[in-house]
Parts: structure tokens; sequence; C-alpha cells
């Protein structure tokens, strides 16, 4: 049916990445650059009461130093404009940046740092979830936001500062059915408690900016990003000056998850290039990239299930607190994306959700893969297990009872489309054996299975847009806005618009990574390229073919209707050797040029729009007449399965993760290589969330600040080749391009669950804190810290909270161990 | 009437330029550049018996060497493919590229060249244009090349080989009336030689060119050029891969004048990098930039005018030789192009003209500032002060009774608009303060004025393209492919892009000198970029008014017709403070992008198409029917006049400029300053060719190819500022973009034989072989080389190519002295 969608093409940038000639914004250097360093807060809270930087400026080299004294006050923000690029009257966390220096190396820039004196005043601080919850928390972290943050359709809705709780910023809630009702008819209520360290993204390319500002005035900002035209947006909004004044190219970017946003290293080396009129170049240590950029959330989740005898959930009550760290910009949409996971996978009649973000005196926290899914299907899919425990069930089993299907209506109202949840299920449990047995050693080892279900939602409502332009030899050229994070953005984009035209991949060639360029995008996000910009590039690609029908039509004395295109030919629709060559559209000059004698060039042009569907803001769900027409409150689902094999060692507490297997379903997968290695990354770093990741922080400041310290797994922590296995699952989407979905988050969703699943098979320790470590396990096996769910979970906050509305707490605690 | 056209903004590159940070492509450097080197035949006419590689590839640091053995066969050429990158078989000229080498260091590169061994038998040379021109020459210079010379609308007819005249390629005729008639009525005929000097650009920018292979084989040519589309397909073609596979970049081009067209060391420095692995620069010395691209045509001319006593010129014959050197690719071009300007200034009812291209064993000719006109002008224009004195008339009263003006029709049956020539002659004439005496000093220096007018004709048939994006914040940017080769293409384009839009200068950005993102343009060559550019320009901008107008319509509930934009603004023709900001057609997003619900971008595109009018073969005359509908042979004449006072040192023959003016029409002037720059530069370039500047050959090689013994004038050369001036006499084109022509090539035309008649002026002496040095006029001075005309000028081989025809030769010589 497909040409080249669906195929196993190489990647387009294969050759240039294995030959290392692939260029990154941490290879780029300029003539003349100077570099900059930032001198950051040692305080997690403190005031700032004189900044001296005369002994900085006079040292030699040093070509530029800035402070709050000669920094736009302006505040920047996506969601809510909460941060000062350079600290004004307090530092709020232990890594805010306070002065920048510009010189001619980075050491005389390091040394200048050390020569700035600053004299701070200490704060109380705060960094604990549940004291911040509370009405008297040692500290208030940001008084007077009245005016910070901004209602965003992806996003929870603000919570203006209230003595009661003021460290509080946001609230998504919603609501099915009749939550305490269910827990009434429920044959079993069981409410636990799960928790999750603060983990970094750790992309191997450090972030990465050169400023340069041109003599009138123009910028050019060279960085490692995920969405150009907003961090175009960002700085010229921040400076005050147009936005076509400001240029961003964002070559290959090594690694994003989401933490490839705007960071003040980029306003700053902006800031030091305006002020020396030379290139400026701010490249992060890793210290810096842990600290100074952003964090995932750290999650903190009771989630409550009400079940019947035969397995099916019907109430199912979940609160979350997201501490978004010192300044929260992005995570109201963490805040709200995370509830979805508890939307997509089950039929739960009877659903209650209240997701809380909270500032504390930390590195701030931002999108991370999967806003905050992973953090819901840990809790989730751990509960379902002890539920299936609990009721002498099958794990598997209780799954399939509840799946959602192909036209059920879940929890938002919406009529579900495209999935193939229970197909993935089936094939990991396949590929586990579920059911069989394990033989256990005789040494310390014990092994286990675990399994577990995920689902990530698309991006709605959104934008994309796309050009494709024809080139004068009948090849053709696809400019997008998204950014190529090592996704293989370009490579599916391609075989989109090769599809679309009917050519070789090798006739496409794609363009990416320029505002000046790259039509608008909102960038590599939220699992949206392939379905969002996919979509655009395929809509350019249609009125690229009808400018060129058009062209033709005349020529051929054919109507534009019965014209296709196919093979770099412009034919008769059916017979593919008739009609015309592309590249005879065009005039050939006689010194060797060839030109159109009237349109210029034929770019074809267009935007994706993908429309949000309002939703009720008390419980979430969308009306029925919306649900009718198919409309959906995200633009799609990725759903999905892992399951895992583990083997604990009962002397040391120490998990081998020692097979996985992930499917997924994407729709219809564009290149199935592609999504094979998405699975496997986001299976990869769903195992370091398991079981090693965790940013250690001391009063604020962290511990383990380097690649050598947090224990970021490697190929040593993943199961062998034949262990480690991806299976795709086709369901395809009627709005997708050919039918494709995102996938990229979906893959890290379900692994903690499916190990920690796997853990408590092997050696029955149920752990609720990631990640699973050695000494945890240990702990528990010895009993420290309880084997099973011996720590009662606490909705400590919960009358505070909830105070007035239904009172079901009653039934907390009644019906579980 | 117009809000910024015609006004003197500055350039948009001043601040750029003048801090010295604008980009040229002798600045760049890749990270790990390989660094080219030529080796070049030390014969002018060579067979090549073996070529010994061996030595130079084991040289440490020597990454390739290519030859004849391992370039494609394949010859390159615009109009006449007569050119191997490499020698093949034999070669032709002194500087040749012969083989080529790629290392870690110019340094070991250059010792490379030396390492390699290449047998030469040396063959006879040919170098004398007379000489050429006969049957028997000592050397034929390409006896196979029935196949090289294509057919251009452009250039002369081609001229297959003939044994009787073996060098001789290219000839352009055109006949008016009866030239013998106009003889024979004639009370005056007199005939003359001229010849003009091999003479080089002498751009301040050495070519450079650095050429980067991706892996996937798509290749990226950094060059200083005119023309980066026609390099692209220069490129593509001789390496046998699509044109959308090459990538041309061109950054600022530190001048052109003709002479930043395709040469071997592009071709090279892509081969090495293919080769290598690497990019490779090659950047020229002064000698291989004198010597391996191209100069001049080195001219003769016979002029022979018939005039009647009152002042009248009734019948003009003109033979033109221009020798092409070695390889002679454009030169047909300049063999027709040169001949206009007899055509476009008077009003000669009888005229006849023979143009022809020859090959010597020289460096290669191309094109130059003005393609030979100057040459042109050069004769007849001190042929005119020869007619008067002999009639005893005012030089400027000759002038004004021949004058076309403004409704004639010209020798090419064209009715002639937009002309300002006899409004120049005046101005220039008041300026040098004509038919005053000067006062003679008691000192050897004699002063005298001269007087001299002009014209260059615009190019046809052309096409060129242009985009204009409209930004998100209601600024443009526009996308040419012309090139900004200092003389403020950029700045004049804008100009017309803001004057389309009604918005100030700094609201329009110019995107240009990347085939990826320019349109298709001709490139800044034959004074083309502001009409016919410009006129794309301005096409495209109101491609992109429509697109924005249909846009606002339906917000605005006015119909598309009734709308209007100025100020950033869409509005109600005449109600610029009604409607919505073009910055309102975008929707902001909440994450701080601007995008278009539809249609992706704002892009208006156009092209412009010059038709060109087909000539009769043999008589250069186009249709009286065409000729009514205003249809042209060429897009547009420039006219002006220039006047020179000089100082002649009657003991050492030195010739200084006193004072000199110019007086150019141009249509409308969009920047009248950069209209006077053009007219110093061309004056200035005038001056050096008529007192300084020859490239001294001796058995072809140069003997002076270096800035220092090669006499290129500089500002010392030049009156000083009060006495060197400029004027505008605008004469609105009505196809121009709002009302412009060009200018570029015109003020060079006009100022050797101003000078030359100021010489005689003042000495008596009458020089007719550029340029007139000082060891020129001391030995006329002296009577060694005759004072006035005692050289009896010889129109030999008339006969020989005459033959047959009226036979007028009988007239020759018998009336003047």
């Amino acid at each position: 049916m497909y040409s080249i969608v669906g195929k196993n093409v190489a990647r387009l940038d294969a050759l240039e990445k294995v030959t290392g000639r692939a260029v990154y914004a941490i290879d780029l250097k300029l003539p003349r650059t100077l570099h900059g360093k930032v001198l950051r807060s040692p305080y997690a809270h403190a005031r700032i009461l004189r900044i001296d930087t005369s002994r900085a400026e006079s040292l030699p080299g040093v070509k530029a130093v800035i402070t709050r004294e000669n920094t736009p006050e302006r505040r920047d923000g996506v969601v809510i404009l909460d941060q000062h690029i350079l600290a004004l009257h307090v530092v709020r966390y232990v890594g805010e940046p306070v002065a920048a220096v510009a010189a001619e190396a980075p050491e005389v820039a390091e040394e200048a740092l050390d020569l700035i004196d600053v004299e701070y005043e200490e704060l109380p601080a705060v960094f604990d979830a549940e004291e911040v919850m509370g009405p008297n928390p040692r500290a208030v972290i940001h008084p007077y936001r009245a005016s910070y943050e901004q209602e965003t359709p992806l996003g929870g809705r603000p919570i203006p500062f209230d003595p009661r709780h003021p460290n509080v910023f946001n609230h998504f809630e919603m609501h099915a059915g009749d939550v305490a009702k269910g827990f009434r008819e429920a044959d079993l209520v069981l409410e636990n408690r799960f928790t999750k360290a603060k983990v970094q993204h750790c992309q191997m390319e450090p972030h990465t900016a050169i400023a340069q500002v041109d003599p009138d005035g123009r910028i050019t900002v060279w960085t490692g990003r995920q969405g150009i035209h907003r961090t175009r947006g960002h700085l010229a909004a921040w400076l005050g000056i147009p936005p076509s004044q400001v240029r961003v190219i964002s070559p290959y970017v090594g690694g994003g998850f989401g933490g490839k946003e705007v960071f003040a290293h980029e306003f700053l080396a902006v800031l030091l290039a305006q002020k020396t009129g030379r290139p400026v170049r701010i490249s992060l240590t890793r210290e810096e990239v842990f600290t100074g950029t952003v964090t995932d959330v750290q999650s903190t989740i009771w989630i409550k299930d009400g079940v019947r005898k035969d397995g099916t959930v019907v109430a199912r009550e979940i609160k979350i607190i997201l501490k978004g760290g010192a300044y929260a910009d992005l995570i109201p949409m963490t805040v709200r994306g995370c509830t979805f996971a508890a939307v997509g996978s089950y039929r739960i009649p009877n659903l209650k959700i209240d997701s809380y973000g909270v500032y504390t005196n930390e590195p701030a926290a931002g999108p991370f893969r999967g806003v905050a899914v992973p953090h819901v299907v840990w809790a989730a899919e751990s509960q379902m297990d002890i539920l299936a425990e609990k009721l002498g069930m099958d794990p598997v089993e209780i799954r399939r009872r509840n799946l959602l299907c192909e036209g059920d209506k879940n929890a938002h109202g919406e009529i579900v489309h495209s999935t193939a949840a229970r197909e993935c299920l089936e094939r990991v449990a396949q590929f586990i054996e579920w059911g069989e047995r394990l033989q256990q050693g005789p040494g310390p080892w014990r092994r286990g299975k675990g399994i577990a279900v995920g689902n990530k939602h698309g991006l709605a409502p959104a934008a994309c847009s796309a050009i494709v332009k024809v080139n004068d030899d009948g090849s053709i050229e696809v400019r997008h806005g998204a950014d190529e994070i090592g996704q293989g953005a370009n490579t599916v984009l391609a075989q989109i618009a090769a599809e679309e035209f009917r050519i070789p991949l090798e006739n496409v060639k794609v363009t990416f990574g320029d505002t000046a360029f790259a039509p608008y995008d909102l960038g590599s996000t939220g699992s949206k390229t392939t379905y969002h910009t996919g979509n655009a590039v395929r809509l350019a690609c249609q009125d690229a073919k009808c400018q060129m029908f058009e062209l033709a039509s005349g020529k051929l004395e054919v109507p534009v209707s019965e014209l296709e295109t196919s093979g770099g030919r412009i034919h008769l629709a059916g017979y593919p050797d008739t009609g015309i060559a592309i590249a005879d559209l065009f005039v050939h000059d006689r010194a060797r040029g060839k030109y159109l004698p009237e349109v210029g060039e034929i770019l074809g042009k267009a935007t994706w729009v993908q429309p949000g569907t309002p939703m009720d803001p008390i419980t979430g769900q969308i009306s029925p007449e919306l649900a009718s027409e198919g409309r959906r409150v995200n633009s799609f689902y990725i759903h999905g399965a892992q399951a895992a094999e583990v083997a604990v060692n009962e002397e040391t507490g120490e998990v081998k993760v020692l097979r996985l297997a992930s499917a997924f379903d994407m729709g219809q997968p564009i290149n199935p290589k592609l999504c094979e290695g998405q699975m496997e990354g986001g299976a990869g770093m769903g195992i370091g969330g398991a079981l090693y990741e965790e940013l250690v922080l001391e009063n604020g400041a962290a511990l383990n600040p380097t690649l050598m310290d947090y224990r970021l797994p490697t190929t040593t922590e993943m199961p062998k080749q034949d262990d480690f296995d991806s299976f795709i699952e086709a369901a395809p989407h009627k709005d997708g391009p050919f039918g494709a979905k995102g996938l990229g988050e979906g893959p890290i969703a379900p692994t903690s669950a499916a190990i920690a699943n796997a853990v408590y098979d092997a050696v029955g320790v149920r752990i609720t804190d990631l990640p699973i470590t050695r000494e945890k396990v240990w702990r528990a096996l010895k009993g420290e810290t309880g084997r099973g769910l011996k720590n009662r979970p606490r909705l400590f906050w919960d009358r505070e909270m909830s105070e007035g509305k239904d009172g079901s707490t009653k039934a907390l605690g009644d019906k579980h161990e």
C-alpha cells in the first residue's frame, strides 16, 4: 500500500552521526568568541544584600560582568513568569544565576567568578512536599506571584497566593461518575502512597549557547533546543525587540527529553554579546546541567482504588503533588498532563483526580519525557498488582478486565480511538512466558516477573507548519521547525513527504533547526513531531502538488483534478509514464540556471492545527456532542505494555533486569526501526528511574551532580540484546499522517511498575519509593522498612484540601491491610 | 510621492562593513579544513606528455593530488564549453591548471606542487590579434571545437572551425540603412584604429572557494560569486549530480566587476573535498587572480565615420576584434554586447558593425564591467572629437547634433525610451565650464578639457525571482539570488520592498547569497539587479500583500480589492488608521510562538521575466510591429556623459586628471548616494583603464601580475573631492521598479575618451592605444610615434573578411589625413 511509509530506511543522519561529522551546538565556535561563565547562588534561599563586581572587572581578559544591575528586570517564563534571568533581590535555590562574566578564556571567566563579592542574608528554606502543602511552611517562596501564572489550555488552574498553602501554585482536577459511591460499592478499597525521586534528563550534550549580535542589533543564537521558535519568542520578549530581530539556530541536538527548553545561559550569552560586541559562548558544566537547567518533578502520589471481587476497578481517587522547585514555569502542563495516564488505559466509571504543583527551594523542575505520566503509571500499575494479589487474581487478567477498548467511552467522555493496549499486553505477556514458573537457582538470586501497561497522551491544542519546496530537478525539500533531538524526526518527515510525492527518499532533503527558514513549530516536545509536524508536512506537500499541477495542467491540457505525481513526473492519475517530468516545469536557462517563468518557486506551505476540546473545568469531561463528533482532549493516546524479568539478590538487595519487552501502538509506524529505538531508549531510561537515578539534595544542594556519582544506567545495566525486545502493535489513527501517532514518551511509562512488580514477585518486597535501590530492598528484606506495605499511607492533607467535599475519607484504610 | 525610494538611506551593510565585521568568502575557515593549491602551466601552448605525482603524494601532510587522470573529462562553460578543469592533453596558456593538491597546510601544498613532474612538449603559440584574424596563424588553438559553442540570444553567432581563420570563434553583425551610400554622401570620411590593453578587474578580495562534502554526498561551496545559481548549475552539471545536491553560499563579495564567475578552483576544491572527505579551501594568490581567472578582453577597433559639414554623422562602420584568450567561454556575449554602444547614443542612419571573438594563447578573458562597451565608446568618442576638429566644430555641439532623443528610432529599430543623454552632456559641460579657456601656467604642465558621452545596455532576455516573507511582527524579509558585490543591491532591494509595503527600511531584512534559500536569479551582472531583481522583488511583495489581504479580508469584512497596507497595518485604502496590524493575522500562541492558522507562512513569490526581442540575424533590427509595441532588444539603456580636465607634463608625458564629472540617467534613482558611488567608482576604474592599467604579457606570460607592478590607480590618482563630481539626471523607465533602471556599468564607458580628448586639448597628442602612459605621450610629443594621427590605420583584413561585399573600402583613407 505504501511505498516508503512503514519501511525501515536508514536514518537520514546515520552517516553523519556514525562518522562523527554531525554538528551539535557544543561543537560550534565563532571567530573572536568570548567565553561566558555564570556565578550561581550557594544558598537555597537568601536575600542578596550587595554585589561587588569591581575586582572581577579589573581582571585582565575579562570583557564584561553582568548582574541584576545591568540586566532587564523583566521576568521570563511560558506558563509562569516566575524567573528573573539574574536574581534580583532573592535567590531561591542553590544554583540560581546571580552574575555572569565574559572573558577571553573560560579559565579567566571562571577566575572572575571567584572575584565577584556577593553578600547574602540567608533565609529559611523549604524542601519537603508534604510540609509545603500545609499552612505554615518554613518559607514562602513566591509571595508576590499574583501576576506570574498564565492560564493555558495545557495546564492546571493557577492558584493565586493563599496563606493557607502559600507555595501551592497550580491545581488540576477531574471527576467522572461518583467516586464516593464507587468506593461504597467496592468489595475492596485500597490506598497507597508512591513517590519518585528527583531525576535529571542527563542528555549527552550539555547545554551550550553561542550568541552573536550583528552591528545592526540583530541577534543570532546557536543553541541545542527543543522549540527554536519558542526560544526566539522568549528572547525577543525578554529583550523587548521584535521577534524577527532574533534568529535561533539549533543544529542536531544531543538529547532533549524535555530538558532542552530555554534557560538563563541563553539570555546571558545574548546580553554579554550585546555588551562586548563579540560572540559569547556559554557551555554548561555537567553540574550546571543538573542544577541550573531543569530536572523532572519529584512526585508524591496517593492512589486509592475501589475494586470488585471480579477485578473490575469501580472507583479510583488519585492525589498528586509535584514539586516544581524554586521556579516552576512549565510545571502546570505536567500537573495536568500526568493525570491523563489514569484516563487512557482503563475503563473506570468513578474517577477523581487532584494534581497540585508546589514550590520548594530546590533546583527548578520542568518537562521530562512523559510529563509525570510515568509517575502516575508507576503508582497505578504497582497498585494494580497489589489489588490483584488481594483478590487472588492474575495480574494480566485484572488488567485485561479493565482495559479500555476501541469505541469505549473514557473518563473524559472521549470515544476511544486507535488503541492496541490489549494486543500490547498480550504480546509482552507472551514474550515473558507469563504464567510459566521461573526456575530459582540455589544461590542468593531470586527471579521474578512483572508486567505493566501505560499510556501517554499526544499534545493538543497545538499548531505547526511546514514548507515543501519543489526543486528544479524534481527532488523536494522539507522545511520544518521541529527539532532533530536524536529521535529521527527528519527521517520520519522525509518518509511522509516521499510517500506523498511517491519519490525515493534520497530525493527528499530536510532543512530544520533555523528560525530564519524553518516555519513555525512548537518544537519536538510531547511526542508530537510525527503526528503534528508530519501532518503539516503532508498538507504542505499537497499544497506544493497543487501548485505543480496548476503549472502542468496547461502544458498537458489535463485538468488539475486528474493529475497525480510519482517518480518525479506529473501524470494522468493511474498512468505514471505519461505527462511531464517535474523538472520540465522549469525553463532551462542558457546560463545553466533553471527557473519558473511565473511563480518564483513552488513552495507548498501549510499549518496543521490540532484543536483542543473544551473540558468542563471541574469534571474534566467533554460534552457528549463533541465526543460523538470524534473530538478528543488530546490528539491521540499511545498505548503499550512492558514486561520484565528481574533477579534480586536476597543478600545484597541488588536488582538486575534480565529480560524486558516493550510493545506499543504508535498508529501506523512510519519507520519501524526508529519506533523500536524509541521503545528501547524509553525502557532504558525507565530502568534508570526504576533502579538507579536520584539527584540527592541536602538543604537544597545537590550532592551528586556528576555522571560519576549520579547513577545513570549504561548498556551493562540493560538486558542482553536477545532479552530486550520491542514490538509494534499498529493501530492506525484516522487523523495521523498515513495513520501515524507519536511514540517517544510512551515507552518510559510502564517500566518502573513492571520492574517493581517483578521485584515483588521475586522476593515479596514492595518498594513504593523510586528508585528501588539495593539499600531499600536490603532493608525491606531485613524487615526494617516493612516487607509488603507495612508503612501506612497518609492522606494527611486530604482533610485540609478536600474540606467540605464528600467526606469520603472515612473509607480510607478500612479495608486494606 | 515615494516614502523611501529616492532617499539617501544608509547602506544596510554600512555598520558591518565599516566595523570590519562583514564576512567574505576569504574570511571563512571550517574546522579540519585542508588547503588546496593549483599547479599551472608554464607554457603558452604545449602538449602534456606525462604527469608523475608520486613524489608529491608521498610528501607528509599531502592528502590528495589530482590531475587529468582522476578528474571528470567533461568540459565546462556557459556559452562555449571549451575548458577542461584540469588540462587534458594540451595546455593553452601560461597559468592553465594542470594539477591540484590538498594538504594540511598551504606551505605543504605549495611544496607538493614543486614535486609534481610534468613533461611538456612545447607548441607554437599565437598572441597577436591581427595575426589571429589571418589565414595562417602560427597556432590553431581549438581545432576540434565544433561542439563547443552554444547559440545564445546574448551572444554573437558561433563560427565553426574554418581553416581560413581557424582561431575566430564568434561573429556578431548588424546593419542599418546603407553604409556605402552613407559614405558616398558624406562630406568627410574618417577612419581610425583604436586599441585597448588587457586589464584585470583587480577585485580587492581574491577568489576563494571552500568546498565541503556531506557524508551523503551533498556538496556545499562557499565562494565569492556573481551568480550563485549559475555556479550551482555548473558544478552539478560537471559533477553529473542533480543541482539540488549542490549548495552555493556567497557571502559579501569583495568586488565583482564581471570577474567573479565560475573558475577552476571551485571545481578543484569540490573534487579534493570529495577525495579527502574533508573541507578544502583554495584561495588564489594575486598572480592567480590575474592569470587564472579572467581579464577583460583586449580589443582592436577600426571605426570609419562619414559626416556632413554640419556635423551630422551619416554613416559609421565599425570592426571589432576581441581577444578571448585561450578559453573564451562567455566572450560571445561581449562580442555582441559591445556593439550596442554604437546604437544607443547617436542617431546614425547608416550603420555597419562587425564584431569578432578570437582565440589566442593568452590567459582567458571574460566579462568585465561594460562587456567591451567602454572599448567601443573609447573609439567612437575619440573619433567624435577628431571629426569635430576636422569640421571645425565644437565637440559638445557635434554630439548634441547627433544624440538620440526620447521617441527617436535607433539603429535597432527600437523606439528610444528613458534617455537623459542630452541633459547629462549639458550637465558635465557646465561643470567643466566648457568653452571657457583654461589658464596655462609657466611650467611644463599644460591643461586641457575633454568630454564624452556613452551608454550601456541592460540585459535581456533574462529572468529572476524573489521571495518576500511577512514576519509575525509585521516586518518583512526579502530573499533574492542576486549578489551583494559591494554595489548596494541589498539596500536598493530593501528600499523597493519597503516602498511597496510602506514600512520603514529597518523593518525589511534581506537574505541573499545562499542557493538553499535564495530563489533563482542570474546574479549581479550586466547592471541588472536594480531593474530585474528589483522588479521580481516588487512582484513578490505584491503577491505577499495579496496573500495578506486574503487573510485580512474575512476578518475585516472588506473585499481584497479595497485593502491596502502601510505602517505594518492592513487597512481600507486611504484610511491608514483603520484595519488591523499585520502581526494580528497571526495567532499568538501561549508558548510565545505566533503562527498562521492555515497557510503556514505568508511567502510572496514571483519571477520577473524580461523578454528579449528577436532581431534580424543580419541587420540586428527588430520588426516595426514589435517596435511600435514598445518592445526592445535590451531591457534599458543607461545614458551618460563625462567631462575631464587634465594636466599634461610636456617634459615627462605625465597626465594628471584634475577634474572629472559624471552625469548619468538610471531611470528613477532608488538611492541617489549609491548611484553617485557607482559613478565615482566607474570613473575611477575608467581613469585606471585610460592612463595606467595594462597586464603586460611576454610570450603569453604575465610580467606584472601583482598589485605592486600592475598600475592600479589609488585615491591619489583621482581628482580631489570637490573636483570629482557625479550628477543624476533621472529619466524614469516605464517598466522599471518605481521607474528605476540599472547603472553600474555605465559610468566606466566614457572615461577613457574624455581623458584622451582632454590630453589632445592640452598638448595636441592623440593617443589611440590605451592606456595613455607617460611614455606614449612623451614619445608622441617627441614626434616618435606621431603627433595627431600620423599612423595610417589599417583595415588590413577588411578585404579578407568583406570580400564580395560592397567594396566600399575604396573610400578608405581618401579624405582623412
